[in-house]
């Protein structure tokens, strides 16, 4: 019984929908058999809040219940916090999520879910970030959490090669296993409404634009829409290697003409 | 005089230290001469905010002189903003920046100047972020400024690839022209310090951490360190080709286990 309780994995699971969100209550259940579970995730709803730390307040962490704790801060807080506050050092595994909505593509760069298991990867410990369809009916936890769980229990068997995370994205419907994607390329599409206010003024809402893919066999996008689970591995550094010798060729100038 | 005015370029500025640093007025003071500048910029402060999007609340648009515009958001608000709503759609170049301190390394991730750009780069604009030291005594900017002005210049001549952005890190001392770099690799540490309220509760400062990067040749970090401006080619796609083959070889399941 004592080489079990040394041996049982910590797995820290956060999201950026919120402790309270039903996505991270299906994760952390699902997860349980796995290892010890503590989950540090935002008090509120931090969504499109990308990998962004809190420098310029102080944070708070509040306890909800047996390894149960919100931070008023963004998921990559929730991650600092949890390894200097709230456990005794790195966990085996962090688990982020599941978030209600697709994470794919490019619009990895804007998630809080995707940023909460890179601030993982930087750290050195292997992650996985988990996001479900968002249907108009609503999301299907238990079955994203399944599938979260089985990535996880891989994860934990067999190790991950240092500084990269898994991105899990789970479809609805005809699910067909797991299929390993790259990240899809989106061409982007800005949208903005223009409103009045009682007063006259104008204010603006940017809306999540229109989807459109760059077609590819292997992207993240096309597998959800196969109806496999898409598993896509990351990494942090977004360095063009093939830009190279475009930069090279720019005439950029000496040192004397500079200063 | 006609033909001269319609093939000006349309320079967008933007960044995260809010639209009254002195890094920005330096940026547009030196871009104006290689075409018509329009700041749309942060209202107020928003370092290590990442790449997000304001997607819970509206925005509003705030004019600060001919030309010069404030949005209560992110960077990546205020270039989506500016070409809805300010400029006549895309401009010919989004330079973002000038940042108070580099961007180096895996930190690209967290910073609000790149991601200002990265917008670009996803919009399909060229587009070039420019960080400057941060010594004890403050920033050079004047002098970072005329190498973002060479930076600008070149691309506005030469081009630029679809869908990346040119990473521009300038030192204080030393400079001996610019050196064409890949993103360096940071071993994080999560500095976190606790203090207690007047009333007895903890509350905890998020710490930049040190710096521990490991060494190569080429990275931006070792560039800035021997007194070049480090220009990086960044893109949005983070897989991890490398890594395709480890995910391969977990072992996932099949279709009926999941569900």
């Amino acid at each position: 019984m004592l080489r079990w309780l040394i041996l049982m994995p910590k797995i820290l699971v956060t999201n950026d929908d919120g402790v309270h969100s039903e996505g991270i209550k299906a994760l952390a259940a699902a997860l349980a058999s796995l290892g010890e579970v503590t989950v540090v995730a935002p008090l509120t709803e931090a969504s499109a809040i990308g990998h962004a730390l809190t420098f310029r307040r102080p944070l708070r962490l509040e306890t909800f219940g047996p390894r149960v704790y919100a931070v008023d801060g963004t998921p990559t807080d929730c991650v600092n916090i949890a390894i200097t506050q709230v456990l005794d050092g790195k966990p085996d595994l962090i688990v982020s999520g599941i978030n209600k909505g697709w994470n794919l593509g490019d619009d990895v760069t804007y998630s809080g879910t995707v940023a909460g298991a890179l601030e993982g990867a930087l750290l050195g410990i292997p992650s996985i970030a988990v996001s479900a369809a968002r249907p108009p009916e609503g999301c299907e936890f238990e079955f994203s959490a399944k599938a979260a769980a089985l990535a996880a229990e891989a994860v934990l068997t067999h190790g991950m090669p240092k500084s990269m995370l898994l991105n899990v994205n789970v479809p609805r419907h005809r699910n067909k296993g797991f299929k390993v994607t790259v990240q899809a390329k989106r061409n982007h599409v800005t949208v903005v409404s223009e409103r009045i206010d009682p007063r006259g003024q104008a204010y603006y809402w940017i809306e999540e634009g229109e989807n459109d893919w760059e077609p590819h066999d292997r992207s993240d996008y096309q597998a959800v829409r196969d109806g496999y689970i898409s598993i896509t591995p990351l990494q942090p550094d977004m360095t063009a290697h093939d830009a190279l010798g475009y930069v090279e060729g720019l005439p950029l100038v000496t040192p004397a003409q500079v200063r």
